[in-house]
């Protein structure tokens, strides 16, 4: 047999063969230990970009990911731990509200959150722009906190997927972000190392969307959920809307405040229906509701006494953080420029550009261009229309909080510029559309 | 309009679209100053192997890349200078033998070639073997060395399509060397460069070509020559013959000696035919013959007359060589072991691995595997059957010329099994088969 090396698997994958379980572990630890150069794991990542990758291979290369690291260890924690992960989206605060739903249910909640990069937020920068919070806790507290409280939301302990954190910045910096197989791999293997007993994922589509087709959304759904079926960890993935921002506040101390709102029970919606939605499918894998129903009535119910909002100030707590932020959001950082932009002219609102809308408050500063700027907690916008809104010229588009005119006087434009105002009615487009599980695919009925 | 940045060219290759003049130009200039990452420029190389490239794009690559250096001036020579370029073959010593005939029916040879490099031998490193031979020449020395004696064939001076060098170091590295437009873009790029006023391509096809498929060479073929017309260059390309090696010779010091052969009129043969073919495509191109049949006549007229051999001794004495090698071989470098392989059984050749064979020699040390190896001149063998004939198990196969017995013990092996003999008669291929010029492409009557 010929031996295996990069150029032997480039060539292979070039001509769009199916790569053996070998190969793919060969370059995965490659890419791991960086004994393959950049410009050979570029080509290989272009190259499966184009060509694709079958099921086989797509798990193969996931499992060889998670390997690639440490894999934590929650059996401490008793219980069935449950994961949540979302696909990225804008105002998507669904972890700060359903994470201490579904702690005050008696589910422990020990969950590895991610940063934001690119478009969308991160629930680590969300949390940081709380006074004193802290997201780096080592593994030992990570647990001891979870087994106390019943909830933890952190940074990654130890060295989870190396691999994939080399590939994923490279497809970054050359064009392969958007792969499936590359997609399902690099959240699967941090989501399997990550240790919960089963994960429920958030694939979201549309304009906001990594994957933007509806088509496309439910394929990487149901990826992840065979990937998750042939690791042997029971995986539920819901296809949600990301046609406009889920929340109505984007930014970091914004989206803070707009969780606490929610749990404090000022405020509905649909960020509140969503995270409802996947927290119902968390108590349902963690065995505590015997349906979806049930699950969200358990949640309602932890909202309406109040349980969640105190599960949060628990978390806060622990963290270092200032549990008071839960009632007096007057603590959360403050943008110096606060100003409100009329639509300025008549019409509905006909369709949003989501990942425009992202980035404009990238722009602000509440999310990053490198992995080593600065985030400012305070800047971002209230977004004050949804599809499908009649508006007249005088109502308010957006509240802008900026740190200077001139930043506002950017993210004014880029908003206006990302929003369609027409004539037609439009339909409000509904939150969720299929719900892929290891049975099968349920298409939501009003789609 | 959006500003032009590498993953912007990247991503739009990767959705398969067509890179403007604009674009193209970027990415060359990003890899003649090195200002691009590899791994960017890997990720686009594969993108353009896997989506293509049109003929504007095609076209726009190659004047970008010849742009990116220098362009040598061949004016200070009187007359049609005409470069003659390969794609690369096995046994493939054509310059040898046409360059010194072309010369000696009054056509100058400016010439710069290359080195070996994979399974392909270099005109560059066979010239070395001769004792004393230099192949580094100033331009001056270069330009006066054809004004006065009408040959030379040196190493490239100055800096000719520097952006090449680097791509084609990538592509080598990263399974992207069998693109055409990149190959293409490559060949060009250099011969544009080079100075000449016109060129003549050699594209083999077949088992030891860089495009093994007739179709694939008669498009690359028709790719070059339609970029020389848009150069405003005189450029035709004859498809010709690899299943098997040109030559019976494999090895440097080896088809040195059997261009001396060819030259003495000692050895006749496909070698001889394809260089009177090519030459003569030369001599049409120069003004010096009205017809392919006139060009031969008078380029076997300069073999018979000695006249073509006189020219090789002249060039090796102007570029410090020993001219007496011309007529006494034993002043080559000489093999430590010499031996006969009898073929071992009885049959019709039926076919050859010829990529195989020309890598068989690249292991015996006749060519380099990484570009700083040195090279072993007296390596490499003699072939003595070609496809089609009939064999006996007494027959010799071919004569390795080795440092070593154990050398010779793989060659042997690696020769073997690059030959097929069965019982069916077998036809013997053709030395050509489409002729590809700028007004169209005519068929060989046999194929």
């Amino acid at each position: 047999m010929a031996s295996i090396n990069m150029l032997s698997i480039i060539t292979k994958k070039k001509f769009g063969e199916e790569l053996t379980d070998e190969e793919i572990r060969y370059f995965v630890e490659a890419a791991a230990t960086g004994s393959a150069p950049d410009y050979q794991l570029a080509a290989l990542l272009m190259a499966i970009r184009l060509n694709g990758m079958t099921p086989r291979e797509t798990t193969s290369l996931t499992l060889a990911m998670t390997r690639s690291g440490d894999v934590a260890d929650l059996s401490s924690i008793p219980g069935i731990k449950v994961d949540k992960h979302s696909t990225g989206g804008v105002g998507d605060t669904t972890t700060l509200i359903l994470a201490p739903l579904v702690a005050a249910c008696g589910v422990p909640v020990a969950k590895m959150s991610g940063r934001g990069l690119g478009h969308t937020g991160g629930t680590l920068d969300k949390l940081e722009s709380i006074p004193g919070m802290s997201v780096s806790v080592s593994e030992e507290d990570f647990l001891r906190q979870v087994r106390e409280i019943g909830i933890a939301v952190i940074g990654q302990t130890g060295q989870l997927a190396p691999a994939d954190k080399t590939l994923y910045a490279l497809r970054d910096v050359t064009g392969t972000v958007d792969s499936l197989p590359l997609i399902a791999g690099s959240i699967m293997s941090k989501k399997l190392a990550a240790g919960s007993d089963a994960i429920v994922l958030d694939v979201k589509t549309g304009s906001g969307a990594i994957m933007q087709t509806l088509e496309g959304s439910i394929a990487l759904a149901r990826t992840m959920v065979d990937i998750g079926k042939l690791a042997g960890k029971p995986v539920e993935a819901v296809v949600t809307g990301m046609e406009q921002p889920l929340g109505t506040h984007i930014g970091n101390a914004l989206e803070v405040k707009e969780a606490i709102d929610v749990l404090s029970g000022r405020t509905q919606g649909d960020l509140l229906e969503v995270s409802l939605l996947l927290g119902a499918h968390m108590l349902v894998l963690a065995g505590k509701a015997a349906s979806i129903e049930e699950g969200e009535d358990k949640l309602r119910e932890a909202l309406s006494t109040g349980r969640g909002l105190e599960k949060l100030r628990e978390m806060i707590r622990a963290q270092g953080g200032d549990p008071r932020v839960a009632d007096d959001l007057s603590l959360l950082p403050k943008a110096a420029v606060i100003r409100d932009v009329p639509v300025g002219k008549a019409g509905i609102i006909q369709k949003m550009d989501t990942t425009a809308l992202g980035l404009a408050a990238q722009a602000m500063g509440a999310g990053r261009v490198r992995k080593t700027d600065p985030i400012d907690y305070a800047a971002g916008y209230v977004l004050r229309v949804r599809i499908g809104d009649k508006v007249g010229p005088e109502d308010v588009l957006c509240t802008l909080h900026a740190s200077t005119e001139a930043i506002a006087d950017q993210a004014e434009q880029a908003i206006r510029d990302a929003i369609v105002i027409g004539e037609e009615p439009v339909k409000r487009p509904p939150l969720w559309y299929a719900v892929v599980t290891q049975q099968g695919t349920k298409m939501h009925d009003e789609v």
